[in-house]
C-alpha cells in the first residue's frame, strides 16, 4: 500500500528525486543507549539520526542500520542506509548531517545505492575489534576505548581457544539473548590478535586486540567470546573447553561477557 | 623554623625515610580547573594529588608542579616533586599512588631524587603540543585532545611568524596575566610543525601538531602564541605582525587564546 502511494507520488513528480542514501558513520557510543531506537526515551544512534534527518529534510526518514551496536560500543565504520527526497548530492547531504550531529557521532562517508539496497540485508562481512590495554599503568587518554586489563595473558592459550570459534557453528552459549527464537548458527571467518604499543609521551602502553570478522554475530557474542578468551588467558580455562561451549548451546557454559567500552565496529562489507 | 624541627626529627630518627619523590604525571584536563590548588573548591591536579598523599601516607605532604597547566590542559609528561616520610621504594609509591588516583589522572614514572630536587626550582626545558584536526570532518575519537579547525591554513606563513617568536624576547603581549609584575622574557627554544594523518578505520583525519619548546612560559602563552598562529595561517595576519606585536609589549597586539584543550605539557627536561 504504502509503495503505491510512493509509485503515485514519483509519477506524479512529486518524488522524482528519492535517493537510497548509504552512509558510514563513526561514533563513540559512551553516552548512548546503544544503535537501537526505544520508543519514548530515546538516546540512542538511530533515534538521534532519524530526528536529525527527519527534521533537517522534512520528510518522515526510517534509519536501517548494518546491524545494532549495545549501549557504550563504539564504531568506526558502521553503515545506514535511509531513502530521502532531496536534490542534494552525497557531499552536501554529509555536511549537512555533520552540521546538526552531536560532537560524538559523524559521518565520514556517504553514497547513493541502488533503490533496493539495505544496510542490514546485504551486509556481507563484519569485522569488530576488542582493545586491551594490558600493561600495569592504566590509560589516561583514549581509555573509554579499551579494557583496561594488567594480568598476564598466555596469547597462545587464547589463540589456540579463538580457533574453535571460527567456522560455522551454532553459537547459542555465545548469545545474550537467552529467548533467541531465530537461528543461533553464524560463520566466523576469522579471529585475529594483535600486539601493539600505543605511545603517549615518554610512557609506552602495551595492547592487545582481538579482531572478529564474520557473516555477522549474535547479540553481544562478541563480548561473549572475549570474556571466555580472556578466562581462557589468565588460566581460569583450557583452551579445549571451547568445543564443549560450543557443543553445550547453553549460556552459562560461556564465560563473563567482556565490557561494553572495550569493543568497536570497526568495518561492514558488502 | 620548620626545617630545625625537620632535623630534630630526623636526628631523633623519626625522620630517617624521608625521601624526595618526583613523579611524571599524565591527565586529562577535561574536567579539572587545572594544575594549581584554589582553596576550598578543590577541582584541581595538584589538589586532587595533595588530598591522595597526605591520606595515603597519613602525614601532611606538599607538591610542587614543574608549572601550572590552565584549566582544561592535558599532560603526558608533567613533572611533580614531593617529601615524603615512607619505607616505600619508588615502584612501589607509584603503584600506591595509581591505586587511588581518578581514571584520568596517573603517575607513568617515579625516581627518588637528591634532596635539593625541586620539580619547578630545577626545570630547564619544557615541550607543550598543540593539535589541530584540519580535516572537513570533525573527529569523534579523541575529540578531546584535538582542536578541530577546519579553514586552511597557510603553513608556510606561520612557520613565517613562528620564526619572530624563537630566541629571548619580552613576550608580554602573549601574557595572559596584565597585572603582571615578575620579568616576562623567556627564551623559546624552538617552535616546530608537524603535519600527520590519524587513521580511524578507512576515515583520514589530517592533523597539524605545532610544538613550542623553551625554558619555561607565562600563564597562557603557548595558547596566545597558537592563536595569533591560527590568524595567520588564515589569512587575518601577515607573518611580519610578530615583530611588531612582540615590540608592543601590550597583550591587545596578539590574537585570540586557541582552546585548553588542543594542549598538552608534553615534556619537562631537567
Amino acid at each position: 500500500m504504502r509503495c503505491l502511494r510512493r509509485l503515485a507520488k514519483y509519477e506524479s513528480g512529486e518524488e522524482r528525486n528519492v535517493k537510497n542514501i548509504c552512509v558510514t558513520l563513526q561514533y563513540d557510543g559512551s553516552r548512548y543507549d546503544g544503535w537501537q531506537k526505544q520508543g519514548n526515551t530515546d538516546n540512542t544512534i538511530q533515534g538521534k539520526l532519524e530526528a536529525m534527518l527527519s527534521k533537517l529534510f522534512e520528510q518522515e526518514i526510517e534509519v536501517h542500520g548494518s546491524g545494532r551496536t549495545d549501549a557504550g560500543v563504539h564504531a568506526v565504520g558502521q553503515t545506514a542506509s535511509f531513502a530521502v527526497n532531496t536534490v542534494l548530492g552525497p557531499a552536501k547531504i554529509a555536511e549537512q548531517m555533520n552540521s546538526y550531529l552531536p560532537k560524538d557521532i559523524n559521518v565520514v562517508d556517504c553514497k547513493i545505492m541502488d533503490a533496493r539496497f539495505h544496510a542490514r540485508l546485504n551486509a556481507k562481512r563484519k569485522t569488530y575489534k576488542y582493545r586491551l590495554c594490558t600493561g600495569n599503568v592504566r590509560p589516561v587518554f583514549g581509555r573509554q576505548y579499551v579494557l583496561w586489563h594488567p594480568q598476564e595473558l598466555d596469547l597462545a592459550a587464547m589463540k589456540k581457544a579463538a580457533a574453535y570459534l571460527v567456522g560455522e557453528h551454532d553459537f547459542r552459549s555465545f548469545c545474550g539473548n537467552r529467548h533467541m527464537k531465530k537461528s543461533t548458527v553464524r560463520e566466523v571467518y576469522e579471529v585475529s590478535f594483535e600486539e601493539t604499543v600505543r605511545k603517549e609521551g615518554d610512557a609506552e602502553y602495551p595492547e592487545l586486540v582481538i579482531s572478529f570478522t564474520g557473516e555477522g554475530f549474535l547479540q553481544n557474542m562478541v563480548r561473549i567470546m572475549v570474556g571466555t578468551l580472556l578466562e581462557v588467558g589468565t588460566g581460569a580455562r583450557k583452551p579445549e573447553e571451547m568445543k564443549q561451549i560450543l557443543d553445550g548451546k547453553n549460556r552459562e557454559l560461556a564465560g563473563a561477557m567482556a565490557p561494553a567500552h572495550g569493543l568497536t565496529l570497526w568495518k561492514v562489507e558488502y
